[in-house]
């Protein structure tokens, strides 16, 4: 787990967006966001790009949970939910996995825990290790 | 197409990832991003949430290219190759709109035109006017 | 509940790919298919467009089992396993729901529980009332 | 050629569903469904799940048509027009290929030329050469 933690602390584009990393166990991953300024679009509330990256995060950890590189191949999202201010929270779970494949659901939620943007991505399972820092 | 410009130099999260609008017109928008390092994963490679918003700007710009607003429902992203410098193009094209709903393909491509990313977007079009500023 | 019944009790393409809707409540519903010999493809295993209509006739009962009529907009299903015999399940389950939009995920299973392919749909809710027969 | 079209003319839920294969060539191919009674839903329209089997069927042809099995691993598909009658065309284009993924988008259109659905596919390509019959 500790390969994972460091892989995804060397994640520039999550730290460029103010996203963490809150927790990975196997087959499960948390990130969160507070929402700034850079965050928002053209129209003042967070970008879909933002909650794409949040939701993109959660996922990758939770895939390359198991100790062994994964890596997106698709991904769907749809968005329920406009937001403009407070924490966000991703949390993704495995849904199904097998040799080659792992899909998950990653559930993007708001401090009052309303649903902002469900994400179902897909991922391709390699042979490697993740690697150490 | 003037009030659609002005909407999306306003939008800070695009500009905070070095992303820009060169073009739009009715149905198609085009967007372009240099790799930095701030846009890289852990393992090097642009994220997929760097790839996304670039998509998700040109689309955004394309949906509302008929000048009343259109605020993303769905997307799906699949990614055909990874990359890690370079200058990235997403090219938004309008495949099918109705009253109620516009369907828009992305393509992401590098500098070789070869293809990085398929993106597939979904809209609701509503009455209101895209703002002027 | 019942309304909902007689309108899927009157789907022909349901009824022709042998397909019964098994149980339907506010939020879920769970439909189910034997696999017979019409339901192969060219290499002898269940085509995706039968596995993809027992997902989305769970979806359908599911969605519509507010007593208002949704229509589907968008889905995204994934294979996970390919089969070739038994009864597959379909269970649908509501992941969020506003005025405008539900999301809902289907799992259909095989009878050792394994999960042959997820399916995330999201319908458009109007105001009509699902009609009685 | 011959070798996919035989393997599709064995597809028994494509037949059961009155689709026929029009044509197949490198990264293409067509095919069509005349609505009949067995395709509609409970309130008259196609039904969901007969418009993909249409369009996953004009996928399919097109990712094995370069003579190796490929196998769908996730579809997208937005329903943009309800349909009652006439004769359904799914056309299949390539969008990119890699040794081990290809990316099509399948277009349903009816006979005013007018878009039904619009169908994003992901194929895993295996190295195995398409059996002839």
């Amino acid at each position: 787990m500790h390969a994972v933690h460091q892989m995804f602390q060397r994640d520039q584009y999550a730290r460029h967006s103010g996203i963490e990393l809150e927790s990975v166990e196997p087959g499960k991953a948390r990130a969160r966001m507070s929402v700034l300024p850079c965050h928002l679009n053209g129209v003042g509330t967070v970008q879909g790009g933002a909650l794409f990256t949040l939701a993109d995060f959660a996922f990758a950890a939770a895939s390359n949970s198991h100790g062994t590189i994964a890596v997106a191949i698709n991904v769907s999202i749809t968005f329920m939910k406009a937001v403009s201010s407070g924490t966000l929270t991703a949390a993704a779970e495995e849904v199904a996995i097998n040799p080659r494949l792992g899909a998950y659901t990653v559930r993007i939620t708001d401090e009052s825990g309303a649903l902002v943007a469900i994400f179902q991505g897909l991922a391709y399972r390699k042979k490697d290790p993740v690697p150490h820092a």
